[in-house]
């Protein structure tokens, strides 16, 4: 079942992840615009496998972001857009600061934070679209004791409740991503776990898509 | 059914829709070597459905080459890796130069000249690998009448014969784009007929790995 | 009969065709100034062949512009020189947008608007200058039938009948093209079938002095 | 009586005046490849005026060349195109050294030297070539008396001389300026005298084509 | 007899001669900062020949500033320093205009406007300091009678008038140019006629510290 | 007495200080060519004060040269030009590394190797030159004692013989940078004790042309 | 003794010894923030031999600032960040004006000003955190008589009796490289005296460290 | 007990950990030749620490070397040195390429050939130095069941055996980096697990000093 009706418009908002480059002030769609990331692989995979969707993509993501830094800009830079559809890609950087910088106490986001913040963005968004996808934050480690990976899965596991709970929709990428390292090593899919290569965007992109019910096969 | 083995190498060559920024000399399975073209998003579905096969791309795409420049250099550029597929995508310089600089008679490559130069490519290649995959040429345009449109039919036709006589695999990109030309205008995909944005080497990617019997939605 | 007298300035507005490169904030009579496009080869025509008018040139055209971003700036930067004589070249963004980025739709003007649009500058700036020449939008692509190329037609046609209304004169640019695309494909003159190279350019220029009534064999 | 056949190819040389930025090693008719001076400008008029000609044009001037370096590359650079026509405008160089250096000998070339080097230019060219083009130097300045000025209308003259000799057909671009002159001063064509501005590469290829018999008013 | 005290400050002020590519927003007499003009050769050669008078120099020449613009900043960049000595040489961007741009009559400063200007700021510096010093325009062209050099030389006259009435030294640098243009070509010292080569700065600098009888052969 | 004969040569070797951004790979006396340093001081300085000589200067200096590297090129670099006039300030690199870099013996040139070095440059170069000038090395240090002073004092002594025994020329730009070192602290003329800025090359040149005889107050 | 707490700030005012091209507006422990003096070698020593520590380091140096301008921006730019420790490393530049621009007496310090600046800083600052430390300005001269060095001397002293007035630390840099300089010549640490390469940033940041006690061979 | 004797030379090869940006052809001792790695900071240290001893350092390292490319340039770029020491860290690209590039086998060495390799290398040169130090790759995961970090251990350990069995220094960098990894995450100290930030090369630095007998707290 495709989640998509045609002739809609969906906001893809997150971190560096999600911006990879893309154009300011707003990325439109323009396919040069959406910058290197997984919503330029959405839009050339919907113009390719759904050219009769004709779909709007705007990339909304800041480079650096915390859930906190999205909570403060998402009336601007996501609902102004009155989106049909709105996608979120959230966290990594509330948990990375907490590693690699451990004494920046002022910019780390703990976990209640998160959810708080979280929860505001779907609970405020849920009614105003006809879907919301919150994507898991993806940390390219397959050990899940792994203090930085064990992280990552808490705050997911947060983040798919507030799915349930408010009616969202889950994309698990870590899962898909945790495939993949059964055949490759982390570095084979980014060099710092985090920003993910050509190929490691679109197991992002192809898991958004799979979730939204969009056959590829097409 | 899956055409490709896993553990193999594939060369894919061409002109600049292929080369689309690749690395020098060798653009190999890096991911950000491999350009921004289809050859890259080749290999990103590729690493992403179809983990399993860890496949070895190479880029061997050169802007700006006819099938005159690719025949001199198919040898270094394309044999000498001992690929065990070679995919091809040549012709629309051979066509472009007599219409945008018709007095430049030694930059043509009229019709019976590329003739020759692709039947000596695929008739000393097909031997040597698992499956010679030739790619058509592409001019976004719809209209089978315009005087472009209509010498890439014909270049196309002559090419596909070339594959049914030497047991080559002849992928139809334009007819993808033709059915995409059904909802989108060409200057959605192309700026200048050729030279396809993201969207549009999605579609060669996608016609490629169709014909390949890679099923997307694994 | 030539239309301009000696001494006179001659302001020339329109998009990114009229543009081409132009100096910030203001361009004016240094020759440098101008750009690459027709406004710089009328200057040097005029200068080579009517040194006795002694014209001064402004380029007044932005990138981009569309009918409507035209109008908000027309005080500003066309009437504000008190200009002897007015040119206009604008439409081609309010047609593009609709092609290339269908659903953008807060970016296409579509044909009423177009009207409103250019009668609001038209009719405001006749009473007030010697003259104002309306130069068609032009889409180098000879087949009528494509769609793009119709709704040029339509949009010229409508920008022709304000011309006969409030008297401005009309400059057939589109109509030189299309006697040259009798000889030449129409990527001999442009990439993208709306950005000339210089030759593109000469035509428009050449096209502009001879309604202006301005003999080159001087 | 037009001078030029359909289908022909004219290589134009000289210095800096001719050279005006053209791309290497070979600047042939794409636009964007004859630089900026009068060359560009003879095609785009070309191609506007009469595009039933198409012709090609090769840029072959090199900034900073005398007549004696001109000479040393003339095989190589103009007749290995096996041009149609030739055109040829030289000199500047060879005076302006006497000038700005007065001491570097080593770089100055003399009147005798200049006749002789123009008399082999011209002598082995006329029998190889349709027509030959030889086009005055070009010195901005008025006052005949100048000494800069003086000695160009030396050398001129014995180019021209050499036409009549060898059934060459001389171009006088300086006597066009010399009109101009009497509307402008100097530094509204040139900076220095000797390079143009695009309204003073205009009247070199505007006394061009008048010489060949071009009508710009087609 | 030495015009300048030791410990003391000179502010000289101009057009793009005495810019020269010197430092923003004040250039101090950190020599780097004083660009390639005679500026930094004044400061070069003061503090070589009369390293006891320890003099600080300040460069306050704007490129393309004409008498108008250099009156209205006057204030800010000149006095507002407290120099010691003041030197100006101002005018040759008022004549420019008027033959480079004949129709840009905006730009244009005649004659009395600059004498107008020329006086305000001479009769409100010469109460204020030491010693005001006005240096000749300079162009480059030995032909008294050249239109462009008759009115700089109409212009200087006018400075030297109210120099005389006011009671500030005139800098005779022209006629210093004259000198060597007895044994050089203009184009020996400046490209344009009037911006110099560094022996051309050299001249200009040399002539205001004889004025200002500064010996350099200590 | 004036050392130079009109219409002459002179090239100046030596190290960074001369060099001083020259142009390559022969630097004559087209101003702009001759660097920021003192050679093109010189020229400057002549051709305002003495413009009848009409000297030809070539900078022959090269970054980083030590006397060894100096001798190796003197032939192709200096007497190729068949020089009237040679001058040559050599030796702060064979002092300098042995004291910033004192373990990479291999970059050090000691006393003896120096006097070596100079002799041979000195006893090849006087009988074919109307006159060389050996310019002393410059440490920009008033105190006597400080070894790095010390040293390039008794270099310079040594140079000074050479000069005597072979009918040479000295230069003695060390003291006239003591007398200013009076009235400024090294600071001001460098900021390394080695490379001056333009007040301090002011100094060079000014010793350079009194001690052969140019009065700057012509 | 070690003189820091575990889990602490330190912020390290300064110059540009201090700076040395550290991330703008703020920069904290991200290594790379820090810059390439000795505030990034003090922060690498320390979580290299003492990692338990986990400090956060601020740099906090401005380029070209004296005293005068480090007390303005003090409260903003160090106290802000309620720092557990500062360090203070300033008068380099109040000293070095009066002695490359003897004449510009607006950017000199004197003895005077720099002690009422350096007791204000102290004053207020200790009182505020668990230890400030003085470290002090560093000439790299060994011959204390001098003049550059003396007056440094002078301004170190006085800020000495100031740390024993208020009971900040001290730390005698220039003591570290007045034994260094026993075995190195000045240009071995720095081009200028002033601003010390790797290894002279490294003599700083390992005096610093023993002065708070800190073991670089745990 | 100090393994350096004074005035001698260490050379450091290696990989991009060791090149770090290094200067080319030669990273002799001035100090901004040797990279921002830890051969700069071992330069440092050793100048800041034990001046006495005025070693020269040579930085051999080239980024992406395996054990094999350094086999092939040992000769010329470290034995031709004549160097008393040398220290060499190599063997992490030999394993990475395994894991980011699984399929490129030409660019994999494997176990065996990295033992041979090593072996050459320790064996050619242990007899020719006063010592050599082998550096220990170094992964930065603390998690040694990790397959990358598994294979860094059994390379280590390998090269360790064939330090015991040829008389060469073992330096344990790997052990240095397992104590930190005890207060940090490995994304502290670097962003891809081998590429350290300044601290961790300093890591590398001290546990290297220390190993050669080095006190820092001299």
């Amino acid at each position: 079942m495709c989640l998509f009706e045609a002739n809609t418009t969906l906001v893809m908002a997150g971190d560096s992840v999600t911006d990879a480059g893309r154009a300011r002030p707003v990325a439109e769609n323009r396919k040069e615009d959406l910058g290197k990331g997984y919503p330029a692989l959405v839009d050339a995979l919907l113009s390719a496998c759904r050219p009769d969707l004709q779909m709007r993509i705007i990339n909304a993501g800041v480079s650096g972001n915390t859930s906190s830094h999205l909570l403060e800009r998402w009336d601007e830079d996501v609902l102004s857009f009155h989106p049909d559809y709105v996608s979120c890609m959230i966290g990594i950087n509330d948990i990375w600061r907490q590693f690699d910088n451990p004494h920046l106490y002022h910019r780390h986001v703990d976990f209640n934070t998160f959810l708080k913040n979280y929860e505001k963005l779907i609970s405020c968004t849920v009614p105003k679209v006809k879907a919301m996808l919150v994507i898991s934050c993806c940390y390219m480690e397959p050990n899940r004791d792994e203090p930085f990976r064990a992280m990552v899965d808490q705050y997911n596991a947060g983040a798919q409740k507030l799915c349930d709970k408010y009616g969202a929709i889950y994309v698990d990428a870590m899962a898909a991503f945790d495939k993949g390292m059964e055949f490759y090593h982390p570095c084979f899919y980014t060099w710092d776990h985090v920003h993910p290569q050509l190929g490691g965007h679109m197991v992002i992109a192809k898991s958004f898509l799979k979730t939204a019910g969009i056959s590829l096969d097409n």
